[in-house]
Order: C-alpha cells, then sequence, then structure tokens
C-alpha cells in the first residue's frame, strides 16, 4: 500500500512533486472523455523518469505475434492501442531558461484533479534568486465537445524584475510507445501547416502486414494569448508556434492552447477530415474559454446527478468510489458503439487497450445503473458488430458458430497464450449472459430480439459444437478449458464454463419464442438442432459434490492438497510473483471467483444454504490475485450477511490505485476493475437486485460509515437509496411511481417521499 | 514418401545432382566422428539453394529466450550448437571460370556415401565446348584421429586443349546459423596467419549474457598438391591459400586440403590450443594420404564388425537399418563423456543440437548392446556430471532434489513451454531407468554404487516432494504433467509418470542397500526418509481401469469421446499441421508410446493379457507423430506375435529419413530416433530379452525377408543370431561360454558353434 495523494472527498490532490513516483502521479491523474485521454505527464518536458501517453479511442497497430513455440491457430497480430501524436507539448523559457520540473527550483507545489469537473490544475512558483513567478496551468478533455483539449497558463510575476517569457507549443509526430517491438514509431506525417499564431498536422499509422486499417488523425492547435506570436521554423515531424513577451512586477499573462482532433473514424477521406478539423477548430475559437469550461462543468454535473455515491464517516472510502466512477467514465461514456473499455482505458500501454470480457462480466451491470440505456445497448451492440471475427475466432479452432475473443480490438482475437486463446473459452458466456442481464435490468426485449438472438444463437453453436459425448459417464462434457480461475489451465468440465453453456442454450431457446418468424428463418435453425440443443441441456455434466454440498471447480479439483490460503507464508504472496507457474496451477489457489462467480450471475436462482457451503468451501481458497475477484466476494458475503467479509472485500477493490495495492499503477489504472467497488456498495452492502419485473433491495450499513447513499436508474426512473443508522430511505427522484422491495416488505415509490 | 537415393546395401549413392532437393541430398550425406561433423554441402560456392553447416561437439552459444508471456521460472536462455567456422571450403577455377554446380554444365554426376569407410565421395565431368574436366573429390571427418577434416580432389583434363586451374582454400569464420535472431555471427577472430600454402584462424564465440563459457576454437589448413602455391591476400574475417597449375591434355592433379579442429574444450589457453594444433598438423603431415584412409576404413570395419545388422531379401530394409547405424556412430560412439545425442547429431540446427531423454529412453539400448561398455557408462556418467543444474532445475520448481532438464547442454533447462519445462517430468524417470538397464545389461553394479546412486537419490528426493496427499482419495497423486504422449498437457497422475516415480523411489532404496556406509552417510538419507520413500511406494495411485482391465492414461482419459485414428479423415494427418492445440489435446490421439512406453520398459514384469489388453486399446489412438512412438509398438506387438503390425512399425522407422517420410529431413536427420529400427529388429522380431542374467531370445521372420542376423555384444562376449527360413541360429564368436535361452529352450553357446 502506496498513498501518494491526500484523502478529498472530491478531489485527486497533493502538495509534493513527488519525483520517485511520477509515473505513478501522472496515472492518478489521467483524465479522458471516452474519445481521447491522457496520463498526467506535464506539458513541458521533464528530463527526470515520466511516462507520456496520450491515447485515442480505437486507433491502434497490429504489432506481430511473438512466441517461443507457435501453436497451430495462433493469431498472427496483438494489438496495441498507439501513443497519439503528441499535441499537448507546451515548453516554457524564463529569462531564457528552460522549464523543467525536474531541475528547476520551485515552491508551493500543487497538482489537483477536480472529480466534479474533470479539470486537472497544477500550480507552482519557480523561484530562483532572480526570479519569482508563478504559474497556474489548468486542462481538460472536453466532455461536452470531444475533439478538444483545451490547456491554460496563467503567470505571474511574483519577482521585483521584469522577467521575459517565451512558450513554445507543438504537434509532434515524433511518438512510439514503451512497449513497441525496437522503439519503432507508429506515426507516418501526411501533411502539415502552420501560421504564428496555429497550425496543423495530419499523420497516419504506418503500414502493417496484417490488412487492419491504418488510421489518419489530424490535430489543429489555435491559442489566446496576450503574448506576442512571433516566426518560428518547423521540423519535418512537428508544427511549432511561439509566443513571446515580458513581465512586469506583479504582471500576469494569459496563455490558452486549444487542439482539436479528428480521426479517420469519422471522416471518410483527407479532405473532409481536414474540413472537419478546421470547422471545429473556427467553432471553439468563437467560445470564450470560460464558456468551454462551463460546458465542462456541466456535462460532468450531469454525469453525477446520476452517479454520485455518498458515503459518510469515511473519507477514504468516498474518495475511492467516485475516484473510480470518474474514471470510468473518462474511459467510457458509451457515445461511441464502437468503443469499448480497455483495462487500462486512456492511462497506460499495459493491455494494449483492447477489450476483454471484463466489460460485460464487470461493467454493464454499472453502466445499466448509472447511464443511459442507450450506453448499454451500444456495450452489447460492439459485440454484434463482432460477430464475423466471432466467426472466424471459432473457425480458427475448427469449431462451428462464434468464439468471442479473449483480447480484441475489431473480433478477431489477438491473444497468444494456448491455454487462454484456445481454452477461455467461458468468455463466450458472459457475452450472451450480458444480453440477459440488460433484459432484465431494462426489461425491453426489444435489443434482444433484433440483434442479440442473432449473438445468442451464434455463441450457442459454438457450445455445441465444442461439448463432446461421454460414452462412458452418458453425458456431454467440456474438455480442456481455462476457467475465470486462470490458475488452472486446460482442465475438465470447469463448472462455471458448462453452466454458463447449458444456462446459454436454454436462454436461446427460450429467446426463441419470442422472435419473428423471419428472424427464426433467417437464423436458420433446424428441428434437429434445436433438439440437439435440449439433450445438451438435459445431459450437460455439471460436477458436484453431494457429500461436501458443494458444486466442483473442475474434474480432479477435490483430489488436490486442500489448504488454505492462510497457510501460504506472507513472504510467499502474491503467489503469482513468487512460485513457479507449474507450482501454481497444481496448487487449490484461486485467482479469482470461479464457481461463485457463476453463483453471482444467478445469485437468486440458488439456495441460501447452497451459496452459503459454496461461499465457506472456496473463499478460504481464494488469493484474489485478479482485481476482478474481491467485488464478487464482497457480493456474495453480504447476500451471506457476512458482514465483515463483505467490507474486507470492499476495501479491496475500492482504493486499489488511489492506495497502489497491487504495486502496478505506475502502468495505468485498472478501469475494468473499477466497477467493482460499485457493485460491492450496490449489490453488496445494499444488496441490489431485480429478478422479473422486481427491483429489490437488502441494506445494511458498515460498522466504520455513518450512513451511504446512491442513485440509479431503472426503467426510465432515478431512484436514491440512503443507508443510515436509521435505517433505509428509498426515493423515487424522477418517473413513475414504482413499488420496490425493501427487506421483505414491498413499498410503493410515488416520487417526494 | 520421397526417395531421392538409390537402393544400395552399403551406400547412400546418387547419380542426379536434384537441385530441387538439395538440402535433402545434404541432409542425407552428412558425415561425422563424434567430435564434428558436417552437411553433404559442396566445398565449392553454390548459387542456388544449399545449406552450409559444420558443427563442433560441444561447442554451443546461449541464445536468449522470447516468449510472448513470461512464466515464473522460465530459463533466461536456449541453447544451440552453433555453426562453426568454415573450414571446407575450396573454390576452382577451370580457365578463370568459377566452378558453380549450380550453372557449370556438367555430366556423369555421382555423389555417393560409403557406410563402410565413413567417406563422401563426389564426382563429375565439367562439361564445356572448350573443357572437359573430371572430378573426383573425397572427405571424410577421420574416425582414427578426430580432430582432422579431409578432403581431397583428383582433376583430370579429358579434352583436347590444356587447362589452366586455379584452387582457393580457405578458412573463413564469418558464418552465422539460419536459426540466428536477426542473422547475428557467432565468431570473433582472435588471431590468425598463413603461408604460401598453409594457413590457421583461432576464432571465439561471442559474450553471452548468461555466464555460460565463451568457446575458442583454432583451425589450421595444410595442403598436398603438384599444383604450384602462389600468394594471396587474406582478409579481417578468413585465411586462403591459393594454388594453380596448367593441366596438358589427358594430364591430372591432385589437391588434398588437410584441416585440424581443436577447441577450448581441450585446453587450457590459447598458447596450448596452438601448439596442440600444430602438433597435431605436424602428425598427419607425415602421413600419407593412403595412410590416413585406411585408418578411416580400419576403425569404420571394427565397429561395423560389432554392429552390423544383416537382411536378406529386402535391400531397403538393409540400407536403412546399415544408414541408421552410421549416422548414430557418425554422432556419438562414446569417447567424450562430455558429450551426447542431439536429435539432428551434426546434420541440422534443429534442436539446437542439444541433449533430451532420447538419450536414455532409446540410445543406450543399442549402445549397451553395439558399443564397449565404457561408451554406455560415459552417456551415464554425462548425467552424473550435470547434477548440479538438475538440482538448479528442481529450486528454480521450488522442489526438492534433482530435475533432469528436457533439452541441455550443461544440465541447465532450456527449454521454454511451461507444459514441458515444468510437466514434461517424467524424463526424470528415464534417467533412473537408464542406471538400472544399463546394469541389469552388463551385470556390474560399480557405476550403480559409486556413482549412479548420487542420481537415483537425488531423482527419489524430488519425487517425493513433487507428489501431493490426497486426503479424500488416501493416496498419493502427482498433478499438473505432460508424459510421453505431448498431445495432452498439464494431466493429473499420468499412469506413465506415476509407475516410474514410483518405481524409481523402489529401485533407489533396493540399490542403497548395496552401497557402503560411507556412501549412505555422503547421501544423508534419513531413516524418516526411508519411511517416508516407502509409505508413497504402497500408496502411489495408479490409475487403472478394472472393467477394460488396462492402465489408464491420466485421470479423465477414459471420458474423452474414443474415436480410433482410422476415423479421421485423411486429408487431416497428421494432425499437428491441421488442428487447433486445444483440439488435439482434447481429443484422444496419442503422438508417441505413453502407457506402452512403461510397459515396454518392464516388458518382462507385466503379464500376457495385461499386454495385450493394453495394446489392443492404446495402438488404435496412437498417430506415431513422434519418431519415439512406432519402435515401441513394433517391440510390443513383436512381443504379442502380431507379426504384421511388427513390421508395419518397424517400416516406419527404418527408413524414415531415406524416404523422407515425415517431410522434414532437409533440416537435418532424426538420429536420436535411429535407434528404433535396430531396437524394432533386436527386441522386436528377434525378441531379444535380459531378465535377472539371463539373456533370451524369441524370434520370428518378417514374411517379406528370407534371412537377417546381427551381433551384439553381452558381458564381454560377441554374439551373433542368424534368423531364416530354417530357423535361428545364435553363435558365441567371443568370450566366455553362455547359456543363453532360445524360445522355450536353453542352449549353451560354447564358441565355434
Amino acid at each position: 500500500m502506496q498513498r501518494t495523494f491526500e484523502i478529498d472527498p472530491w478531489k485527486i490532490v497533493t502538495h509534493k512533486l513527488d519525483k520517485a513516483n511520477k509515473r505513478l502521479q501522472e496515472s492518478m491523474t489521467s483524465i479522458g472523455n471516452g474519445y481521447m485521454g491522457m496520463r498526467g505527464m506535464f506539458e513541458e518536458d521533464y528530463s527526470a523518469d515520466t511516462h507520456s501517453g496520450i491515447y485515442i479511442g480505437g486507433v491502434w497497430f497490429p504489432d506481430k505475434t511473438v512466441v517461443g513455440w507457435w501453436k497451430n491457430g495462433y493469431p498472427k497480430y496483438f494489438g496495441k492501442v498507439i501513443n497519439a501524436v503528441n499535441f499537448d507539448k507546451v515548453n516554457v523559457w524564463l529569462n531564457d531558461q528552460k522549464l523543467d520540473l525536474a531541475t528547476t527550483p520551485i515552491k508551493d507545489f500543487e497538482l489537483s484533479l477536480d472529480m466534479k469537473t474533470g479539470i486537472l490544475t497544477r500550480q507552482f512558483t519557480v523561484d530562483n534568486q532572480e526570479t519569482q513567478v508563478r504559474f497556474t496551468i489548468q486542462r481538460f478533455v472536453s466532455v461536452a465537445q470531444k475533439q478538444l483539449f483545451d490547456v491554460s497558463y496563467q503567470v505571474e510575476n511574483l519577482g521585483s524584475q521584469p522577467v521575459t517569457i517565451r512558450i513554445v507549443s507543438e504537434i509532434n509526430a515524433d511518438v512510439s510507445n514503451e512497449d513497441a517491438n525496437y522503439d519503432e514509431k507508429f506515426w507516418n506525417v501526411k501533411t502539415k501547416a502552420q501560421t504564428t499564431d496555429s497550425g496543423y498536422l495530419i499523420a497516419e499509422t504506418k503500414p502493417n502486414d496484417f490488412g487492419t486499417p491504418q488510421f489518419t488523425v489530424g490535430t489543429q492547435m489555435t491559442h489566446q494569448t496576450d503574448l506576442k506570436a512571433v516566426q518560428t521554423a518547423e521540423t519535418e515531424k512537428n508544427v511549432v508556434n511561439t509566443f513571446e513577451g515580458t513581465l512586469a512586477n506583479q504582471e500576469s499573462s494569459q496563455f490558452e492552447k486549444r487542439v482539436i482532433v479528428v480521426t479517420s473514424r469519422d471522416y471518410d477521406d483527407d479532405a473532409t477530415l481536414k474540413a472537419g478539423m478546421e470547422v471545429l477548430s473556427q467553432k471553439v475559437a468563437a467560445q470564450t474559454h470560460q464558456q468551454l469550461v462551463t460546458e465542462q462543468s456541466v456535462e460532468w454535473a450531469k454525469r453525477w446527478a446520476k452517479a454520485d455515491v455518498q458515503i459518510s464517516g469515511d473519507d477514504a472510502a468516498q474518495q475511492g468510489i467516485r475516484f473510480n466512477l470518474f474514471q470510468l467514465f473518462s474511459t467510457f461514456y458509451g457515445e461511441d458503439k464502437r468503443l469499448n473499455i480497455g483495462p487500462k482505458g486512456f492511462t497506460g500501454e499495459k493491455y494494449g487497450g483492447a477489450t476483454y470480457w471484463d466489460t460485460e462480466g464487470f461493467a454493464l451491470p454499472l453502466y445499466l445503473s448509472l447511464a443511459d440505456q442507450k450506453v448499454s445497448e451500444n456495450l452489447l451492440e460492439y459485440r454484434h458488430n463482432q460477430l464475423a471475427g466471432a466467426f472466424h475466432n471459432a473457425r480458427e479452432q475448427g469449431l462451428k458458430g462464434a468464439l468471442y475473443p479473449m483480447v480484441t480490438f475489431n473480433g478477431i482475437e489477438n491473444h497468444n497464450e494456448w491455454e487462454i486463446t484456445f481454452e477461455e473459452i467461458h468468455r463466450n458466456g458472459t457475452i450472451a449472459y450480458a444480453i440477459y442481464n440488460y433484459t432484465r435490468y431494462t426489461g425491453d426485449e426489444t435489443y434482444l430480439k433484433t440483434k442479440g438472438i442473432d449473438v445468442l444463437t451464434a455463441i450457442s453453436r459454438f457450445w455445441a459444437d465444442r461439448v463432446h459425448w461421454s460414452k462412458r459417464k452418458g453425458v456431454y462434457m467440456i474438455h480442456g478449458v481455462t476457467g475465470p480461475n486462470e490458475y488452472e489451465n486446460n482442465v475438465n468440465n470447469n463448472w462455471y464454463t458448462n453452466l454458463l453453456a447449458q444456462w446459454t442454450l436454454k436462454y436461446t431457446l427460450e429467446s426463441l419464442k419470442k422472435v419473428s418468424d423471419k428472424k427464426i428463418a433467417d437464423l436458420a435453425i433446424s428441428k434437429e438442432e434445436e433438439a440437439q440443443w435440449q439433450d445438451i441441456i438435459h445431459k450437460m455434466y455439471l460436477p458436484e459434490d453431494k457429500k461436501l454440498g458443494i458444486f466442483v471447480q473442475n474434474d480432479c479439483f477435490l483430489d488436490k492438497d486442500l489448504q488454505p490460503v492462510t497457510s501460504i507464508p506472507k513472504d510467499q504472496l502474491p503467489i503469482n510473483q513468487h512460485w513457479s507457474w507449474d507450482k501454481i496451477l497444481r496448487s487449490p489457489y484461486i485467482k479469482q471467483a470461479d464457481v461463485l462467480q457463476g453463483i453471482w450471475y444467478f445469485i437468486d436462482k440458488f439456495p441460501e444454504d447452497v451459496k452459503k457451503r459454496n461461499f465457506d468451501f472456496y473463499e478460504p481458497l481464494t488469493v484474489h490475485e485478479s482485481s476482478l475477484s474481491a467485488c464478487v466476494h464482497a457480493i456474495l458475503a453480504a447476500d451471506l450477511r457476512y458482514e465483515q467479509k463483505a467490507v474486507e472485500m470492499y476495501e479491496r477493490t475500492a482504493r486499489l490505485d488511489l492506495d497502489n495495492y497491487n504495486n502496478d499503477t505506475v502502468d495505468g489504472l485498472h478501469i475494468t476493475s473499477m466497477t467493482g467497488s460499485w457493485l460491492a456498495i450496490v449489490q453488496g452492502f445494499a444488496g441490489m437486485r431485480v429478478s422479473g419485473d422486481q427491483l429489490s433491495f437488502k441494506p445494511f450499513l458498515p460498522k466504520k460509515w455513518t450512513a451511504y447513499q446512491f442513485r440509479i436508474n431503472f426503467r426510465g426512473r432515478l431512484i436514491e437509496v440512503r443507508v443510515d443508522t436509521t435505517g433505509t430511505k428509498i426515493n423515487l427522484l424522477k418517473g413513475q411511481p414504482l413499488k420496490v422491495q425493501l427487506n421483505q416488505e414491498v413499498v410503493a415509490l410515488k416520487g417526494g417521499d
């Protein structure tokens, strides 16, 4: 645990420039607007350790797959979101001394990210014998105008002598990724131009060997300042504007850089792209800085009005949940259905910014409650649009139907470990489950009937081909899989995977009853196929141990040496950093919820005692070395009224990054697992469930808290739930009256109550 | 199947320069003397496709491990035998036309490897309008003087005009491997010098990051010729001697290049290495070419006298078995206990020339019968000398005792697939079994008591730590292994692995009774440890199916969809080239003998009906996509008197390379599996067994053969076995009288009978 920022309910703030943990501070002060985002690196050059990263949603490059020993079926490339053309660069000279916070003496430093508005403010005073100059630098990526990045400087001369100031603002295409092979550069400049006070650069990602599209990105900068623009020389890969002036004692200057970023994802050709870029530049040029800031604040206020979670009595927890919501929304707010949620969002290079099953498994439930229905629908459509890729992945393995990828940008599998690429197929079940989850929560079957059914049918066909009939046992089995617990590989009959396969077939058959005859015809499902699915549903093998009364994670699991996690010497944790892979595999230790993941998915379908026996058996064996684990255990613990365990699990999720629990936040934030803390509160502490059309709650108040409250939207309503020492209040803030269940009783919400 | 050479009982001969299959011809005409060896590339430059390779035993380089996703415990480097400084290079000009068989018009081509003498002869006539010149080129690496390579030219002018001839002989250190990353060169020249008719070059392998030794190789060339030596310029990385002359009509010239190759493996420093190189050069300089050739023929004759297998009625089979023996002995004849047998010997780069368990599993039984006992002892000592590395490998996995590597040069594991590196631990059992096999065959317990016991104890300690106690089943288990059948990974309780673990413990405890008290004390085996081993022996889990009466390959195997290999569409074979890895893994198809490997190891311990039921069950599921599989099935089929199946399996092994069965002989020969054809004849067709002190035979004659005979040495005797249509004759050629069992009866061999 490492806490580098102060506790504050609404701010991520520090008064220390922590050079030793610069990257950590940069990760934590990342900003984004779904369209693009950036780490918290400084605008000016910084001569000590730093990791500059700007990322544009959906702009990626396919890097050749590198493995020691090739296996048939491996994907040809591994995609990665590439570091964008650098457009935030601004360098400053004071009396011809270049500003470099690694070396320039400063005082009164403050770095503060306001989560209410998404504005990052940096303040410091340059403090030389000859000069005292105060800087206040604010930047944001606009939520109101997605293509806009804005950074503004207020520079005040506090010294007694006049100070000459020179500000050099540029757009630079000479950029690479830290994880690039051989520091290759990804950008080729197509065209660029500049005036004394503005400039643009249009660059294209370099060609690739895999036939995936190249991306063109246009970046235009304009400036508003009382400094004087002076002529400047551009180089081959950048455009530069330089501004100069002299500040008398107590005098101050303003400088603002506005950057418009457009991509070929939104424009058909370079001409329209260039035109679009200029239109947008002119549009923002017509607005004052204050107007841009106000827009930004208003948009964030709207989001918080729907989503904020308030916790009393625990500011650290309060800050944690808000930070998680803020970063989630900065990564994805669902406006662009072509985009999705990478495990690190716009905050780092790791995992290449691609899509994992985290989205459907952990992010969707949150967006269902906190964003418009359309946002969740877009998340589902993303997969519908990638059906072709999923068919391709299944074909690569010689199988029918669709296999959704473990890691992808375009539907084509990207990952290259056989035990995951080929075997962690439970992901397919979560893609199907998300359709069920969406339909159950919204009560709206339109998506299911029009598009969801295509995905369900394709996945069902995969399962039906992937199972095999075990003559000896007279059941259908699924051999050779990796479950959610990646600490076992190539196992047989993972209960969770078999359950989801069986459930998918069942749900697909039910759903087919609801769709149009034309759809049925289009899907070309024969009676024989339906009969085969029915047969699999009835004869699917779901390993159980009658004596222990539990579901068995997979064949042979109970033959292991079942010592609890508490028996592992502390200095050997986390085991994935201390044990050889084979030792991890044959150990009974579970990386993340596996059987319990299945119980969470269908939490209202299992009797209390079954949930209890399984939780009591698997929880002590779980090391939670995945950030997607603790929240599931928190919800189940709460469901079983293991309140202390639920709180313990919540705390593992809420400040994972703020307190750098896993000591890896330097690489970027754990975006997809940030939903965990919200799930732990809403589905866990407050016990929110939707079964049939019934919304219900079964809340408890964690001991160290005096109150918590949150809002959810549910079927056109906005509902506020407050839990404090006096009990639970449920308030209908918007929408039609509704009956909800609170503990055992049903209460009617009429609004204003 | 692709046959590029003619059928001949003693020669590998062709009269066609097959440019399309040049690499194949080069692999097949490889020569070696255990110390060094080379592919059959031409001495002169060849401008079309060719693969030049010269390899020196034990001279290798550690190449950085490259994997997509790192796993704890992976080795840091992958070792490879590097292409040696090129010393066979000789270029020829006729009337200033450079000889290049890719373009120069020739006739009367013959390429012939005489397996009796190990001499490779190449003949052709250059046939231009102006010149007809006959070349006869012979080369060999001397078996009598290991450091000597000799290539001799007889050049005769058949034309009517005089011909000027220039021969340029060189040693060149500008060499790389085809499989090198980025074509890196491995050799740095340390020193070199030349006279008009001789030269030497001393080069060192480039430094590495892994602390493994660099190797220095000294190469000196001298020449015997009636041509005139002329001055010539050397370059930075080579030494060159040039010779010229004019041949009148019908006149001929001789040219001979003798190269001495010495390495830092045999000399402490460069000074002694250089001195040693010169001493050897002078020694051979004192001998005539005829003397060198005679030495060579005599040494090979000695080998054949002990080892030849004669087959009547099937020249293809005759050629096959001789080719296999010839190439095996060219790779390894046991003089240097620091060396071992790489899967491709000196015939190619693949598998890096490292040591696999093939040696103990498949090569040792052959060397026991065909070479001096000392040779087999050296093979065992190789592992004893690498105990430190084996301890290291076990430590890397957090385990006690010794784990012998899958792939190695120095005892340190080299391979980097977790399912093999960490899990294919059955290899450890074969290292132990080899000690038993050696002791049983020789009847000599000296090695066992002095060194073998160290290895057995270390391996037993590994097994004792690697098993776990399954409380539920009340047995010891071994989870997470890959058996000999590499078409299943990370399985539990592989019968073969568990059997060998149990057997090793048993054999170690028995052997400990025989060793000195001092040894016992050195090994520090406590009563508790012995007791623990006993407990594991008694309670080891060996999966069996009572109903089928078979041993079960591993847990869950019988749950698979058990369709025979005959059900696989022909166009999907071999499955490893057509199926995604996961499909192979969950299929029932067996790459190489697994349960049957164990039955072969202890063939006299299992009752007939047990052997039969297991063979009948597993054979139809085996695809034999490893070259180490068919011979085991051949032996068991013969044992069960499935004569036709035995012959079918023999044929898969005997001409694997000669007929390029697996279409991969271009990469080099399958050296370690060449023992398979001999095993199939001697242990299979002739049914040779040794149990206790009793040598026995139970022969049959394959239908299409009229006779076969072979010789074995057994405990100081040389015995000839002849099987023909009239029956079996066993002849004691040398040594003390002996009783052997032939079928049911015991016959006394007195010699001369």
